[in-house]
């Protein structure tokens, strides 16, 4: 059975869930969006996703299409209708589709934001046999637009960077901009040095990853000393642990960074117990 | 009557016209563009936008869905079915709909790019009463990626660009790095400086423009002298003209830069010369 999406009100089969070839989404990436993790058919950090998906708009001069609860609402309802116990939901809203393409943004009175979310089923998603081996990733040029805090659907060199990643025989990449590491692909970046965490302060330049305030706020109640300052990628290799962060891998270790061993080629204790502790935390507080 | 647009093989009314939500130029600004203009019903410097499609094609490992044949006879058919005298054809290639999300490029395989092409009929476009009066532009910070000189559907940021000279009371917005004007929003910069055509070289920072390259011809055969190379924010308000090119502006005069009279404040005479010669040559060479 097909799944079940939401397309603007509406609760669709997924291959009949479309929008106007006009939609600013289509033609000129206008649009932001937010990907919420399930953990026992319940949703992780919601709030955060919600209260990051209202600054995007706000940024973008995009007028909110519904309330947190309606939201929240439809999260549950297609949770509900895919069976969904370990997965993640997908929320996509556009400018719209005013009919014909125009740079100038059209009237928020005529043309109202296309909304879309969409429900991805994965089974062992908070046990993941990755999570056990970490991942390898390789260094690339970060040469996105100056707005990362925007979660917008500018992905297109991120999406580039993973296959970067891939041709190379990794899972992902860091990128490195004026010498000092951003942040991963879809993710934030971290390393530990001396029992201390430390990852790039918050600023235009990275994602405001709600995985990463979280993970911050339960280092600094199990008292691990953290750091927020730009690192290279050479004090990267020579670290004793890295790892990433993200809606939907949690915290998950990185072993190897441009083929060289990080700390000792294996998961890191902080890294594994952080992961640990995030998914304690998140399954307790998931609505 | 509503326009007839093509999707995937299909000639469709527009309000018909949809792509997947998981089209991963939706989801991920997977997806390049090219617009030609209509003049007498003929098509403006199509080979060049044939050739500057495959090569932005090929900049993202996408394969070209079929053959600047097929591309023509479609463009034609657009025309013919709307009816078009002068006007634009809009055509956008993506990596298709992989039918669920992932940063992963698809299987080529199995998911094919999705093509649409849409026209927009534009009455007067030759004969613009704005080339006669000129436009004003502001100047924004270029925060834009890194890879400009691939025609990407990623215009969320020349999109706020032009919504920014909007509010400030002009028309347009040159975009400034490291202390040089890179380009307009959607167009290509020229100043003029004691008879010397003066515009930024081809690179990754700035558009290949089809009508630049054939603007700067046509100037080199009228002998006027070009010079290839960066310059200030200053030295465009100092100079004696401004212009922009594009294919659906032609040549166009910019009379004032940052609420700045430029030269006279008035089109100057190289842009109108200019403006002239490459409407004339290229209605010769339209197909």
């Amino acid at each position: 059975m097909s799944r079940t999406v939401y397309v603007n009100g509406a609760y669709l089969a997924e291959e009949d869930a479309t929008v106007s070839i006009f939609d600013r989404g289509f033609l000129m990436a206008d649009g932001v969006y937010e990907v919420t993790s399930v953990l026992d058919g319940k949703l992780i950090d919601f709030d955060g996703h919600a209260v990051r998906l209202e600054r995007s708009l706000n940024e973008l001069d995009m007028a909110s299409p519904m309330g947190k609860d309606e939201l929240l609402t439809i999260h549950r309802e297609l949770v509900r209708l895919n069976n969904i116990d370990e997965g993640m939901i997908y929320l996509q809203i556009t400018r719209g589709a005013p009919g014909d393409r125009d740079f100038v943004f059209p009237d928020p009175e005529t043309t109202k934001p296309t909304v879309v979310l969409f429900t991805q089923n994965k089974p062992g998603l908070a046990d993941s046999p990755v999570a056990k081996k970490g991942i390898k990733v390789i260094s690339i040029e970060d040469i996105r637009w100056g707005r990362r805090d925007i979660k917008t659907v500018q992905l297109l060199y991120p999406s580039m960077g993973k296959m970067m990643a891939k041709k190379a025989g990794a899972d992902d990449a860091w990128m490195i901009e004026n010498g000092f590491v951003t942040e991963g692909t879809s993710n934030n970046a971290y390393i530990v040095k001396d029992g201390a965490i430390i990852t790039r302060g918050l600023s235009n330049d990275i994602l405001h990853g709600i995985t990463r305030a979280a993970v911050l706020r339960f280092a600094d109640e199990a008292q691990y000393k953290v750091i927020e300052r730009n690192f290279t990628l050479e004090e990267a290799q020579q670290a004793d642990e890295a790892f990433i962060t993200s809606a939907s891998t949690f915290v998950m270790p990185v072993v190897e960074i441009d083929g060289h061993p990080v700390g000792t080629g294996t998961p890191g204790q902080v890294a594994t117990r952080l992961r640990q502790v995030y998914l304690e935390e998140c399954k307790k507080n998931a609505i």
